[in-house]
């Protein structure tokens, strides 16, 4: 056999390679990693495997999206099809006059993470790309519209990511609600705290320089 | 709220949380790759979580035990009881003069990625620990004095681990294997290649010097 220049791997027994492969198909987990999960696995006792797999399994058929902003919540079991609302959006606490739009629940809980912000989230679940066939229309774009209907809300800030397409969604957005009678809002783009400003792009250099505010 | 040392974490919904907290316990898996993995998971289709719940509910139930070595072995659908034999002990072209025995598979499988090692192998499926009552009989010890009585070994290698418990237990292995006459031998312990010298322990510096060969 001719050693090439990947490295050799034995052959698995094939229920454990498949176990390998579907592991090795997430996000940031490479074969070798995905290799040692799938040992770990295996030498796990049926309980807890169950654990993991129970889990998974539950995962979507007991959650719902939340009627009102589409962040995730638990489905009611004794009313299985009743449209739910959120723990955020529950919460008397929340301040309503705010809406954040965001384009995954990833940033929902990220924003989350830093308790500072108190108003309502609205989850777009995605932002508009051309190139990859994603129009208005697929993204919770009504149900953020049917939402600003409520003279409650006053501003409503647009939290999509600073690349074309976050733009391009930002600027779509902004341009429906400001005849809304709404304040719009985008989020500022500058130096990430922590670290060392010779580390930083120009690009966001340049938008740190323009986003600047009275010392 | 206080703000505590460590980092404060939104409650997700029971259903989601579960599924993070179930990654979380894998190895080399903290909490921000497994709520990263579970939101993946979340966002997959039912198709692609099945195929990784699929894989690892049939993991054990499709795998036995190698009846010679305990390598993990495929089980035959058609007479699922029978003990069957893994690749590597049922391949003519290997060594039936060598066996290797490793404290689990992973070490097997790492053997086998170097594709030089052409003996067989034995599992031990741990190593001797008084501390954690890993006693003799715990171990595939029998199983493998039971395949020294075949004439065709002429030598036994010992790849436990360079511990005190992978040394006591190569130890406990010689002297119960020397008296069948048969060659026994420790791999070697020192520098591993391709590291830089000057970051390798006295330990195993030490080691290196003893193990010296003539150049």
């Amino acid at each position: 056999m001719e050693r090439g220049s990947r490295p050799y791997r034995p052959a698995f027994p094939e229920p454990f390679a498949r176990v390998v492969e579907a592991l090795r198909r997430l996000p940031g987990i490479g074969s070798k990693t995905a290799t040692r999960l799938a040992f770990h696995l295996l030498l796990s006792s049926d309980e807890e495997r169950a654990v993991l797999t129970g889990a998974l399994e539950t995962l979507t058929s007991q959650l719902v999206p939340c009627r009102d902003c589409r962040n995730i919540v638990e489905r009611d079991p004794g009313n299985p099809e009743s449209p739910l609302r959120c723990t955020i959006c529950r919460d008397p606490a929340r301040d309503r006059a705010i809406l954040i739009v965001v384009e995954d629940i990833q940033t929902l809980y990220s924003l989350e993470k830093s308790r500072e912000f108190r108003g309502l989230y609205h989850v777009l679940e995605g932002r508009l790309s051309p190139l990859e066939g994603i129009s208005p229309d697929k993204l919770r774009i009504r149900e953020l519209l049917d939402r600003l209907n409520d003279p409650e809300i006053k501003e409503v800030i647009l939290a999509t990511s600073p690349t074309t397409d976050g733009e391009a969604t930002a600027l779509y957005l902004s341009r429906l609600i400001k005849p809304l009678g709404i304040r719009v809002s985008r989020i500022a783009f500058g130096i990430p705290v922590g670290l060392e400003i010779e580390y930083v792009d120009e690009i966001t250099l340049i938008r740190a320089v323009e986003g600047r505010h009275p010392f």
